[in-house]
């Protein structure tokens, strides 16, 4: 393994309403997930991002959620009708790809947001709906899955390209699922210690789950969460201890073709 | 003259509450203008009538207008940032794009909406912004304009399609502009009378003005609006009364190239 | 029986998007439960309702619903904190309240709507929680309830005044609760047929159910739904119906206090 | 001058979207303006800083504001209908009296909000509108108001109680207004020197203008903005610098009632 993606969500404020600092951001992550105006952020934020993401050589990618702007997309909405919700996600893309036509760009991936995300780990049906909405819009969109979810099946089935995270913050269980936010040391908060964990999940394509026990964990991209404080100098210290160690922190759209192709195990 | 586009504004229904009978006009018209989502319609209703319209061979376009729902668009917001107001257009327009593009058809053509519309009839200097912001999705996207006003004036400079419209239910002044909606017998109501005032235009160039005066007026594209109650049945007299006369109704993408260069006079 | 209330809601518009005809509904019914801007309406509607409901002698109502326009409250948002639903009646009512007060008038009755009217039917909990947020603004506003609902419990385990309601358009089982709206049979649409039934009820205590069984069915005030396109015609029927055997048609605030008392055994 | 009452805006975040610290700021003020979920805040934020202003016994305030969330109500939106703002504001109002019914406090006084702020100083009838309004739910509803304005005429006319204000981060002209926010030295980002400004007023009555000459400034608040990021330290030094020469800082509606008197000259 030579280079990663370094992915972080962006674009998340609102009128007077500021959210974290995503210029600082956009200057360590290589590929950026923007809020597409229903759960978080606006057409001017969206503008505004995108034009900082170019300027950086940082992939565009859409980060839609619900219609909710008051919880933030983190509301399970169990009852949209299937034609909504997916008239939904394709309605967001749609704004945030001509935003980076008009700027010279273009979207390349795309994250689902918040409640939305959750769901479709877990809901194959649900997953599908939203993996034919995106790829309804083009079939080259390149799809962000946590691994061995139902969002990975469906995204695979239909022949999406896709990337696959690893979490820079969270602790994994011996099944490389995440450890519920509600468990005890379910969140790694410390910059060094998860620079280490990435580091090791690179060189060795193992972590060490929240057991002790060392467990597979491959991708193609790390999340790095906004959630926390210390987001930027979380971001800043992995991306150094990986370059330090040899790996190229690079955009996944500069990765080869074959690390895209859906339905390969792993990395 | 043997042929006419047939346009109006559609899938302004929000929720519950709904507007007109999107699905007896779209039998009638020959291209859609659809509400984004900003002062009016949704995401799902843009996928519906966008469906029906592909179905019907209805040309599909965008209406964009101001994010003010509550207003319907028709307030005159005067000091949105420049960055702010093109990026919601370029926002909306990209929606609708996509959605489109998901059922296999595109959007060719945008008209903008209410108070905005009538903003850039009078300022060179916004309808110029209005006009750069479609051009930077799309040099091809066709703007729907009012000969003589700024808005025709900016869309010509930039080198912009556009298509001329002719107002099926307004009266017009000696100038060739519109009376006002707030004056006596500016609004043509009766069917039948529109539909001839709408064949007079096309056979002679011609129409006659508020004050009696003939005058010349001509265009691509005959305008009905669906505000009144009787929206339905004047545009199906219309179209009636022009097929009956040998008059083509058809989409003016089926014009010729020739038809649609900017900067040509009158038809 | 000699007296009877009629409740429609109203003020359900929003901008330009028009429901019914709520001058003429007010011209019939007795009492109003006016949407709060949450679901539906705005503080202008809320406004010109209250104040023709004033001129009419209408009895003033707040008719809140889930935070949800675009749904129009009828999705069942079941993870919405206690606190925050609780905070949102309040504003709701409150605001109508305000409106009401500035205009010489007061809001009597609290009618919820929608998916949360239907959800506080079944789930005891909730219904407290809602009835609960009533109490705490003014233990006098009475709640509009539908007799053996867990909201009828919740309401009188803490002395609300409430008022009963029978539904003129809709069929009821042997229980008598309502046939599901997706069976057959659920409604009734004869304006004609709907009176009979009304006046029914108002001589006997008793209504013929959807199996042909005669139940008891007992209430303060007749719910005259406006979904269907006869809602005027419908009111209008049954209030002369009423009004020609000799029935007052009056609103609830105008019975005596005895019927308004929490906890008594139907009428 | 033995007391003051200290004022700060509140209840401005919105979601997962947070503003400054409001736990800090009510442990400073003694009298919170509350944002009412039209420009800022929701429900739930409202009764959230209700109940912490009515435990720390800060005096409960309205801040109604225009009905833009995008704007953060800092837009001139000078087309609203008269009876829409009025009933926009009478909405707002009612909201949060409701919220503080429910919590066993009450609403005192009422402070514009942002654009609609700035116009009411220069525009009587706009003044008039809104005093009326407010007036309209309850008479002895106390007014924030810039001595020397529009409103202060008008809610001295209509025989509201008002409260004037002083401003801790402005510096004023020869003329008792506020230097304009663009102009250079028109804020006091300095703790201690906003401090001393405003022992400066309420020990000799005088403060220094921009010019350097020595001008009369009374008022019965001191307004502490939070749009610096030192509010929280700037209102606590202000707070010790009052109390340390002797001066009571507490609620206005602790002053005697002819302090609050409309009309008075002055202090």
């Amino acid at each position: 393994m030579t280079s990663i993606d370094l992915n972080a969500d962006l674009g998340e404020s609102f009128g007077s309403l500021r959210m974290r600092n995503d210029a600082a951001m956009l200057d360590i992550v290589t590929s950026a997930n923007i809020a597409c105006g229903f759960h978080a952020g606006d057409s001017l934020q969206m503008s505004e991002v995108t034009e900082l993401a170019l300027k950086n050589n940082v992939a565009i990618g859409a980060h839609p959620g619900f219609n909710d702007r008051r919880g933030f997309g983190r509301r399970r909405l169990d009852n949209i009708p299937d034609k909504q919700l997916s008239a939904d996600l394709i309605y967001q893309i749609g704004a945030l790809q001509a935003i980076a036509r008009a700027k010279g760009g273009q979207v390349s991936q795309i994250k689902l947001h918040g409640a939305l995300a959750n769901m479709v780990c877990e809901d194959f049906q649900l997953a599908q709906l939203c993996v034919r909405a995106i790829a309804a819009i083009d079939k080259s969109l390149a799809i962000l899955v946590m691994p061995g979810t139902q969002l990975e099946k469906a995204a695979s089935l239909e022949g999406c390209p896709l990337i696959r995270e690893i979490y820079a913050d969270r602790a994994y269980t011996e099944d490389a699922t995440l450890v519920s936010r509600t468990d005890t040391g379910s969140m790694i908060d410390n910059p060094q210690l998860a620079a280490d964990r990435m580091l090791d999940v690179l060189e060795s394509g193992m972590i060490t789950s929240v057991s002790g026990k060392r467990i597979e964990v491959r991708g193609d991209s790390i999340c790095v969460h906004g959630d926390n404080p210390h987001a930027i100098e979380m971001a800043q210290t992995i991306r150094e201890r990986l370059e330090k160690a040899g790996i190229r922190v690079e955009k996944f759209t500069a990765l080869t073709e074959e690390v895209l192709t859906p339905g390969r195990q792993g990395l």
